[in-house]
């Protein structure tokens, strides 16, 4: 056995994520690593979590990152929030829908399923029925950008409709956190988690979760402890709890952390607003592109992510062929279809770093040149 | 609010872990980041398998690393074998077989414990008695070297005796993996985890994992499905597996697993044997000098960690300054005690990079200096 070392290339990522990581991103992640105690690094764990409110657009005490990928993010928010027997009203309009069901069911909860077709937003008709017919429905689930076909759904009026039936919400934001406006407070969301890898530009392996004081509740006033101790959020906030005495709870990605932190802070200087309206530039400048070349959108205007854009893949091309050859001879990542869309579909990203118009042009540019050949 | 980029200092890091990084796997996790299913990347994933086996000197093929810290890896241990009902066995001698005993009973079994007092090795007498007590016992779980006392027990003779009992085990290695020998082929361990932070002297966030083909079996035909989505082995291996198709599972933490290849290569050109050899001789000076200096191991000699070193903090001294004027004025990290110890034993980690005869010279040097003032 000979092993070497590892040299990746340098790709374009422009699929579903990860997405392109911001050069100083990876600066930060590559500095001297700290004990998880460090005082030096508590006081930047305290950064971490002022920097997540304001791209959540949350006052949430409970806003942290959990130390693995967005689904962990939430498997925490389910595993704390439901209870055996809890009925949870899950949206399904793509692959994370079905993950969240999952979830539920894991939890030992009942879920109760609203189906919308791939490449829709969730109907929030459907959801206003489902929770008129379920009155013991305890919490509603769904995703708000979902990664599989990229779809926007309405998470203001859908958390309106719970916060009528008086349930807690719990929201997929793993591809809309800084991506498109996002306002956990005022639109009332309960439990949100999200990923590194996706808006933020960071590296992937960490997901940020906020919890509202009425999600705090019902974690404290359970009748069984969590069954996941990893992500028992009442032990992780004795971690990433403001006062100067912290328990120990497991060894945190010191340096993923970093690059978090630098990620944050590049939000942070760039302004949401003007993330946000960058992200939907680019989008329109691609949309055109993408038109031009005769590809046609699974996803309906008005409800079209800007930074994740799914479009059929034409008749009579190979689906694979033309993303092997995109990633090997222009080193440019773009995205397959998932589940009812696998084969048919390519997701274009434009998350974070990637949404530049030099990117739009080169991914148009690489595309014109497979499809002609 | 105005929050700057941060750049750490360079410490030394010689408490429990995260140990010193090697330069080079810094360098690693620094590289391009590559999609999570991009072939090279899969090719990287395929060698970090093969490096771990050599690790951990087992032909498993459920070998991996659980995108997540430690803890993660112990969860995924017990959610993935202990099913509701199950009896297990927990041996307890400090913080981490307390951790066991909640795993156990968050996911539904029974822990029937077996004490030891923090700082002895597990004894293998109270083992077997229990193990004839409870002839119903399915697991028995037990930590290889505990991170909070710094002792090894028989993992071995545990193992001869789980197998005379027809339990499968469960070991923790977390502090073990690379510091001491470590056979699980040979010794018949059935799921056992480590951390990357340890012994392999690479960045936190990680935690190597296997699994026996019986413990497969048992995972395979469990009646109900593994309580956790994130940590269910049955999906994970569909993305680690060696076949060329690769299901999606969630999003890899790309960079980190750079980092954790490069730190499996410098083991490998190290070898295992002469990595133990550094640790042991490394821990021999430095007993030595922490004898000169009048400071007494919390663990008698044949049973003490070369790479996590114990000691009493000496009448009169108070702990918390000592180890805040080494950090302050050294920039050298030790540990201070855990549950029962706090206050009363620093841990010296020699682990990994930081098993240097440099780093003993450092730590001892220093630690005269603010003994004296």
């Amino acid at each position: 056995m000979n092993i070497q070392s590892f040299y990746p290339p340098k790709r374009t990522l422009m699929g579903p994520g990860p997405s392109d990581v911001y050069p100083s991103v990876l600066q930060a992640l590559s500095r001297p690593t700290l004990g998880h105690l460090d005082p030096l690094f508590i006081g930047m764990m305290d950064e971490v979590k002022i920097l997540l409110q304001y791209a959540f657009q949350t006052a949430n005490p409970m806003t942290s990152a959990i130390s693995a990928p967005g689904s962990a993010g939430m498997e925490a928010c389910f595993t704390n929030l439901v209870e055996r027997g809890d009925k949870v009203i899950v949206c399904s309009n793509g692959v994370f829908g079905g993950r969240m069901q999952e979830n539920v069911e894991r939890c030992g909860g009942e879920a109760v399923m609203v189906y919308d077709d791939w490449g829709k937003p969730v109907d929030p008709q459907k959801v206003e029925d489902a929770l008129q017919q379920h009155p013991d429905a305890k919490i509603l689930a769904f995703v708000h950008a979902e990664t599989s076909t990229g779809a926007l759904s309405d998470a203001k009026t859908l958390c309106e409709l719970a916060q009528k039936h008086d349930c807690l919400t719990i929201v997929d934001a793993v591809t809309s956190l800084a991506g498109v406006p996002l306002y956990v407070d005022d639109w009332g969301i309960d439990a949100i988690y999200s990923g590194s890898q996706k808006c933020l530009s960071c590296v992937p392996g960490l997901s940020p979760v906020s919890f509202s004081n009425k999600a705090v509740d019902k974690i404290t006033s359970r009748g069984l402890r969590v069954q996941s101790w990893f992500l028992d959020q009442t032990l992780i906030m004795s971690y990433w709890s403001g006062t100067a005495k912290r328990s120990y709870h497991h060894t945190a990605p010191v340096n993923a952390l970093y690059a978090l932190h630098e990620s944050l802070v590049l939000l942070q200087n760039e302004t949401l607003e003007n993330t946000w309206k960058r992200h939907q530039d680019c989008h329109e400048i691609l949309r055109d592109g993408l038109e031009h070349l005769g590809l046609q959108y699974v996803v309906e205007k008005p409800y079209r992510l800007p930074q994740l854009n799914s479009v059929y893949v034409p008749e009579g091309i190979d689906d694979a062929q033309v993303r092997s050859r995109l990633l090997n001879e222009y080193n440019l990542e773009i995205g397959g279809g998932l589940g009812d869309l696998a084969g048919r579909a390519w997701r274009i990203g434009l998350m974070g770093a990637a949404a530049t118009k030099t990117n739009v042009e080169f991914c148009l540019d690489s595309l014109t040149d497979v499809l002609k050949t």
